[in-house]
């Protein structure tokens, strides 16, 4: 699978990916009207608004980005409602040629974790058949519990030739009180990359391993040492924009192939109708803003990479 | 919410909880094949399995034990379905007077963990209402991202009087993995320990918080340490039983006062029927191989404990 998605962002020239990470007040009002016409101020209703705005999205930027990253949280707090519209998303943007990282972070114990990648990355066995839960192409992983609780998602990666990215380093203020402390005199977060490397090794495509990892777009620093420990390991970099990671920041984040890492950004694109730069959209044209929110962020981060 | 789990573990009499983790191999054949023929071999029918063997499993066992531990990853490996499942499951848990514990081991960054919490233990707004989307009582919370991937699931206990469980020390074999480097000269779960501590401090209940922690039965040692660090925190204890840790291992996870410990057993107690010790309940009679599994785990713990 990361063949596909290194094919998506060389032929897009796009080493980015848009969040898909919906909160209520990003919703035009047009859509929450509609769709608490037709379900009322239910979960429905809200799940709903999520569907048509994810859609709408999707819709005006398919054509120039090679993947998008919903966050399961922001669909899970609407209940069973929440995950169907998470389902819908993820299985239309596939539709549409995107790669779809379903940015779940779980990890749990050997048999545990067997069922996360099963439900999410492979396919479930009911009686003599087999299902595919929510079918996601990548799916972010959790280490906190070690290899037996990492290794079920690249077995299942390897059967269905899917992907994971493990976090290593996370882009949030509070990230290094647990994964920056010295251990022998090196991070955490280091010991972390070198095990990822090692899964890594298990499950290689053409040039980069479907292992890959999260490093926050907020620590370029440790961005560029982490470069350097994992070089095929791809680099999912949350943080850009509106958490305050800069394009410049990220040159280091790549390999000198020009690939190597893909930025995401969530808010910044799928809420631009809201910054004043795209205000003149307006609301009704939210996609459109966020059309152009990803263009400029291309630019931004291509012409930062001398592309 | 802590004070509702210690009143039902002392009107009990029964520091355990049973891990509703259902595998298909577990269903007794008559639940697998009457769901499949009201809905085929689909997801659906495996959820209506589930939901089946689950119901039977507390109908027998509700009046012995103080709640329940839904391990989400089995429900969400067969989709919305499954999900569906799980949901019910809890619901029907809460009726029958027990505490649910959500073993989701969910944790991002913050506006993500507030999702999840919101999700999960509080109330999501949609309109001018608020619902509730899985609703359980407390949830398991993975610490890897630091304070702020956990703050949020405070605050909503404390909006809600819910609780959450942090991964301290995972049962798992390569839990050490990361969790026993050494910081200082300190093992990492030790960290996690004191910020528990300092996270649980701001929601206290009588005399326990309602941020407590798993350490596993498998790591007894550890777990004495553990439990003189954090003396107001409630212990849920994974790893009694199939996973190998016995009850005189885990005398030293519980205080003077005979609290501070919860045990778990999933597949101990919800497959008993499979064990030779149970075997001549037969297949049909899964359940009440599951509740004398129940008694003779208290007898086992309370034993231990000099009860």
């Amino acid at each position: 699978m990361i063949d596909k998605l290194i094919k998506n962002i060389q032929e897009k020239n796009a080493p980015i990916v848009v969040g898909l990470d919906p909160m209520m007040n990003y919703i035009p009002e047009h859509i929450q009207k509609a769709a608490f016409e037709e379900y009322g101020e239910t979960l429905k209703g809200a799940a709903e608004a999520i569907w048509v705005y994810n859609k709408g999205i999707i819709d005006a930027t398919y054509d120039l980005i090679p993947a998008v990253k919903p966050q399961i949280a922001m669909y899970e707090q609407f209940g069973i409602e929440g995950l169907i519209a998470f389902h819908k998303t993820c299985a239309y943007a596939k539709e549409k040629g995107l790669v779809v990282i379903g940015d779940i972070k779980r990890g749990d114990i050997g048999s545990t974790s067997t069922a996360y990648a099963v439900g999410h990355l492979g396919k479930v066995k009911v009686g003599s058949k087999a299902f595919a839960g929510f079918d996601e192409d990548f799916v972010t992983v959790n280490p906190y519990l070690g290899t037996d609780g990492v290794k079920p998602f690249v077995d299942v990666c390897k059967e269905e030739n899917k992907g994971i990215f493990v976090l290593v380093k996370t882009s949030n203020p509070s990230s290094g009180e647990f994964q920056d402390k010295l251990v022998d005199g090196r991070p955490l977060y280091e010991l972390v990359a070198e095990k990822v490397v090692e899964w890594g090794n298990e499950c290689m495509g053409d040039t980069y391993s479907n292992v890959g990892c999260v490093v926050g777009a907020t620590y370029p620093e440790m961005g560029k040492v982490l470069r350097k420990l994992m070089p095929k390991t791809y680099i999912l970099v949350p943080g850009y924009g509106a958490q305050g990671g800069k394009a410049a920041d990220l040159v280091h984040y790549f390999n000198e192939d020009g690939l190597g890492a893909i930025v995401n950004s969530s808010r910044g694109i799928i809420a631009a109708y809201k910054q004043d730069k795209y205000a003149s959209f307006g609301e009704a044209n939210y996609a459109e803003a966020s059309r152009q929110a990803v263009v400029d962020m291309i630019a931004d981060i291509n012409g930062a990479l001398g592309k």
